[in-house]
């Protein structure tokens, strides 16, 4: 069954997936503030028409921007679309966010009606554009019933989570909290391994192998061996959802000394001009701290 | 090709090994401090006599300790075996071990005639039991040559790293930083989810099919979900292993702030009494710094 779907945010995660809802026969609008973006997709055979004019012709409207707040804005900003969405139509928010703020989100929705599914969404860029993300969902099954089109054309795996706003969203915060430890663990063993003599090669060979290994590694770590650091997710990623994990984090009195030191190393990258780089870039900080040349520098 | 071999130090991973060394077809003494130990492997069909009268026959000698005083003490305390082992003979040495250790070792046994291997060990004990460890190996060709019956017999895979005694010890160094802090992460994270409403089962469910996956976290996270802390590997394992790691580190001057939040973890958990559960309770620190309750606690 196809459906009207329009995808807000056409990033690097937005983009493929208006690709994909398109490619399984939807109807699709794509949006977004940078009009390059939009042109391209109208041009790939995106559906005509303003946010405004074709709201109220919506079945699921994916919300698949940086944050809270800028979800928050789309939803019920000064043009807010939830206020134009039809009876039964879906907001399916994609974004890393507090599950607090999930739960308010889909209140405020089903005051006016719509659905709200809790949908942060993991897989990266390349499994954005060939339909194969893994969704994090909880939400009411007439949330999951109306947004089935779009997970169907969109994800290889949904979790579903549960009947409750915010499920979705603790389940992302939970996976962000060890993908982003695991990432500066990498690195962090990765340089150390080079004071000790064992060349980022052999390290990549022999730990993948080794009880040391996580699915972090094993993708990160070869970015590094080639010195390739084009952003497939960029170091500014971390500070933002380890932020929100330690926010999270704080309000339940929660200590995670592991993810605040993850952290700190990812605030030292930003910090130093690499936040646009690959997030296995944080390597460069622990290099520089001891003195180490990584691969490809000079 | 069969060796005479002796494995000293019967504990969880070298009683496993003496076994897997003897199923293979070599003669196999098996010492330890414990009596208990000694007549059981006896019993099994381990070969007899005490080790000052045999150390003269034995082709490879497996130092299977807890750590490098250990290993010094067995080759060369008043009572040393390398004095005593024939000219090409084999030390074997497999405790988890600083690099620079492993370099001094060897430079001594060369002095005696004796080859080095060093040798530390990765799989646990069900593995060293079925000969399926994984070994992380350094040394000359002569050494690999004359320890190759016993690597035959113990394992399953062996990273040959070169000829340079200590860097085997430099990766098992480089595989613990990792392993430590992928077990702490896996608390850390499990019990943040369960402040957020995400239980255990599901976190074990869900978390291992998605990028905050790590090997540590798929064999650990069981244990807590099951409440069975029998330790396979237990938590004082660690304060020695990323001990060693920051003891190595900090002579690098190479700062590792993940490594020392993980030993913080789990110095918590040893120095409250649980220093010989499985290495999997460390999530009780957690648990208990948020007042949460863990699967099979009251």
């Amino acid at each position: 069954m196809s459906s009207k779907i329009a995808v807000i945010g056409l990033g690097s995660m937005g983009y493929g997936i208006a690709q994909s809802a398109l490619r399984a026969g939807n109807t699709t609008h794509g949006f977004d503030i940078n009009p390059d973006a939009v042109s391209r997709f109208s041009g790939e055979g995106g559906a005509p028409g303003g946010l405004s004019d074709v709201a109220g012709t919506l079945d699921v409207v994916a919300v698949v921007v940086l944050n809270a707040p800028q979800t928050e804005a789309v939803l019920f900003g000064s043009d807010g679309i939830v206020a134009k969405m039809k009876a039964g139509a879906v907001v399916v928010a994609c974004a890393t966010v507090p599950p607090e703020f999930a739960r308010r989100m889909e209140a405020r929705c089903s005051e006016a009606g719509v659905h709200y599914l809790d949908a942060p969404i993991s897989g990266g860029s390349v499994k954005a554009a060939s339909g194969k993300l893994s969704i994090m969902a909880s939400g009411k099954a007439e949330a999951f019933a109306a947004a089935r089109p779009f997970l169907d054309a969109t994800a290889e795996t949904v979790f579903e989570l549960g009947e409750a706003a915010g499920a979705g969203s603790a389940m992302k915060a939970v996976n962000q909290l060890l993908a982003g430890v695991h990432i500066a663990a990498m690195a962090e063993a990765m340089t150390f391994g080079m004071t000790q003599g064992v060349s980022p090669e052999t390290f990549a060979k022999v730990i993948p192998r080794c009880a040391g290994s996580s699915w972090m590694l094993e993708n990160r770590a070869p970015h590094i061996v080639a010195g390739d650091y084009t952003p497939h997710s960029s170091v500014d990623i971390w500070p933002k959802d380890l932020g929100i994990v330690l926010d999270i984090a704080k309000s339940a009195k929660f200590g995670a000394p592991l993810t605040a030191a993850a952290l700190q190393q990812f605030l030292a990258a930003s910090g130093s001009g690499l936040g646009a780089e690959d997030d296995a870039a944080v390597a460069k900080v622990y290099a520089r701290n001891a003195g180490l040349k990584l691969p490809g520098e000079g």
